[in-house]
């Protein structure tokens, strides 16, 4: 089912090898012990990622998980973490299992230099029978394929990283908080590790995955956010990387929300363009619930190329689907819903507030699942959105299917039960 | 001379500690030892960063540098390193120089997941009698604060950096080739390291130096390039990062550039806008000549916030000025000579072949000085640029005049003698 970008990689690897290219690059094309494709070049017989290789070393040391009520986000690790490293002529290693430990890498390491570097972000939920469940993990591995191939770094099968991570997260369940709300933040990430200056193609590289036991994030009550929209701040363009989970794509907007900070807005909501069109609102996804006529349109920007496919997202659009159809409505959402990916600008936005037509607005995200906004700060003035109390209708019913499913207080195939050792 | 961006740290501080975050943000700004501005809430005394308190471990097993034509572009390392921690509560750490080794941090650590990270490329030369000297190191100072305040990594003052660089060279200064067109390749690189998993402004990081052995980019003679125009790909937009010298900019061009390796062009030239916009080629500057009546235009993209602020560039920009101004005039360059920073379009390009103005094309940066194209390839078709015997007369002047200047061979203020120990 899971089948990735291995063609796409192969094009990359063959494409190296037959340009022509200046001096420098060149010359690091060494001959190794491993055959070649005598039509591309392209090392053959690499090795795939492969769960069933995977060798396990567990602490000698295992630790006491810190009580749930102290849980700040990322702040703690499980006490194993696991490692694949990847090498271009010689494929995906056995995967590791091992105690939580730091990484060792040369300083010209292409990762502290150039930011070959992706993450995905997950949990694991401890259900209403004490199974350990994962939420739609297909989506982060499918993303995690296309922002890899995006930066030239290795692809590989979504499944054996799925099971590898099963693994990891029955080894550490007693890292779960079973406290409501609570989880454990799952973080896979795939690096560059290539010990040479020269911006290319990495030959070395470095899967792993942390886990980080969180509590809710919003810990006593919703409590909406500002937002400040300055179009001078752009997270994506055309041709650019704002729909890949890349880490280039998040030190840059730390300054502007310090920026918005200052001026009293917790979060920016990045715009696009000269019509200033609603793109995302700091990392997370974006909803605005409109009245139109007897009935109520939720929109999203549509996946141009700009916005990250959020697994929340998609996730709302499907519940909100499911609801409009007949196959699973909701008493909670609208009964005449219209559920909608298209562009948005801040002038409709301002005019909906006028026209007394703006109903809800919310963030969407794996950490939060939604987070409900009451304020947009723009061109000097505040457009205010109802947010009920603390959060809308629309949001709230869709946290509420969503932790059903992740809970698996409901079957649904998006939760996925992580069976113990 | 070199005062930066202390001002802008201490608004980011205070936006920080002022500003209402979301509980998981807000938890993380603990209690500690150091004093607080009760107004601003900013760490007070914390250290600035100070070259007198470095510290020197000598290597006890130096190595024999590599035989210089073997030498391969950042594969080798020189047998020290300088490393200066910092952290926002006490400010920079003590400096060290000590023998080259790998870097230890936890896998959360924010450099492994959100990109806090940039870089500076610089070159120690032997000059002709002998003396180490350095290009303009107070250009990659600034732009280095510059880089570091745009994603909230801390700032220092440039000449105390300048005087451990040296320092170190003149600790190294035997890894120093001192063949013609060799150098030792400085890389300055700044890091986030707090490990921990939200996007915030990271609590610790690490400024690290190393060196690498180089020799002359064009290793047999000047290889003009060829360069693919695809106003598809994208590398900055205003709003972004372009004009910051951040990691995050660098691995999205690496796909691009394998993509138009299968066509057989080399690099990119990056358009922008719907005008196709020149704006830089691969990861250098640009320049273009025009033959315009009798004379001669040599124009570069303006620094619009999109454009890296280049130190070959500038310094190309200087020296034709001066030569136009009569301060210091080159036989080598035309006499007519108008020097424009200036918009110029693809259909420019274009236009100017037709008619038989398009004179010479060259890229500008640190590691090849200047690199000449005789192809500029767009939609489906090639545009040809003479390029004389590899290089063309003015890109072959500016190679003759700042080489010159980085050995020394002409007095310049430019030029940096680096003491012996």
């Amino acid at each position: 089912m899971i089948a990735f970008a291995r063609t796409a990689l192969r094009a990359r690897a063959s494409a190296a090898a037959a340009a022509p290219r200046p001096a420098a690059l060149a010359l690091r094309c060494k001959s190794t012990s491993v055959s070649h494709d005598p039509m591309t070049g392209e090392a053959t017989g690499t090795k795939h990622l492969d769960a069933s290789s995977l060798v396990v070393t567990r602490s000698n040391a295992p630790r006491t998980p810190p009580p749930s009520q102290s849980l700040v986000f990322g702040a703690n690790f499980s006490d194993h973490m696991l490692s694949v490293p990847w090498n271009s002529a010689t494929g995906w290693d056995a995967p590791k299992i091992h105690p939580y430990a730091p990484l060792q890498l040369d300083p010209s390491a292409v990762i502290f230099h150039y930011a070959p570097s992706l993450f995905e972000g997950m949990k694991a939920y401890k259900d209403v029978n004490g199974q350990t469940r994962l939420f739609r993990p297909d989506m982060n591995m499918k993303r995690m394929n296309t922002s890899a191939a995006r930066i030239a770094l290795p692809t590989f099968e979504g499944e054996q990283l799925i099971t590898l991570i099963k693994k990891l997260v029955a080894l550490d369940k007693g890292w779960i908080p079973s406290e409501p709300g609570h989880s454990l933040y799952i973080r896979p990430a795939l690096i560059g590790t290539e010990a040479a200056l020269g911006v290319h193609p990495t030959k070395d590289a470095l899967l792993f995955v942390i886990c980080s036991p969180v509590g809710p994030y919003y810990k006593t009550g919703f409590k909406p956010v500002a937002l400040e929209a300055d179009p001078n701040k752009v997270r994506a363009w055309p041709g650019g990387t704002g729909q890949y989970k890349l880490g280039g794509n998040y030190a840059p907007g730390i300054l502007p929300q310090l920026e918005a900070a200052k001026r009293g807005y917790q979060q920016n909501l990045w715009l696009f363009g000269e019509e200033h069109l609603l793109t995302e609102v700091g990392t997370m996804n974006l909803f605005v619930a409109l009245k139109k006529g007897d009935g109520v349109e939720l929109v999203t920007p549509p996946l141009n190329g700009m916005i990250l496919p959020g697994v929340t997202r998609d996730s709302i659009l499907h519940i909100a689907h499911d609801h409009v159809e007949g196959k699973y409505p909701l008493d909670s959402l609208p009964k005449n819903l219209k559920v909608t990916e298209r562009e948005i600008s801040i002038h409709e936005l301002i005019q909906a507030e006028k026209s007394g037509e703006l109903i809800e607005m919310f963030g969407a995200g794996t950490a939060a699942v939604v987070s409900p906004v009451d304020r947009v700060g723009y061109m000097g003035k505040d457009i205010h959105i109802p947010a009920g109390d603390g959060i809308g209708p629309i949001a709230k019913a869709m946290l509420g299917r969503i932790t059903d499913i992740q809970l698996g207080k409901v079957d649904h195939p998006w939760s996925v039960v992580v069976e113990d050792l």
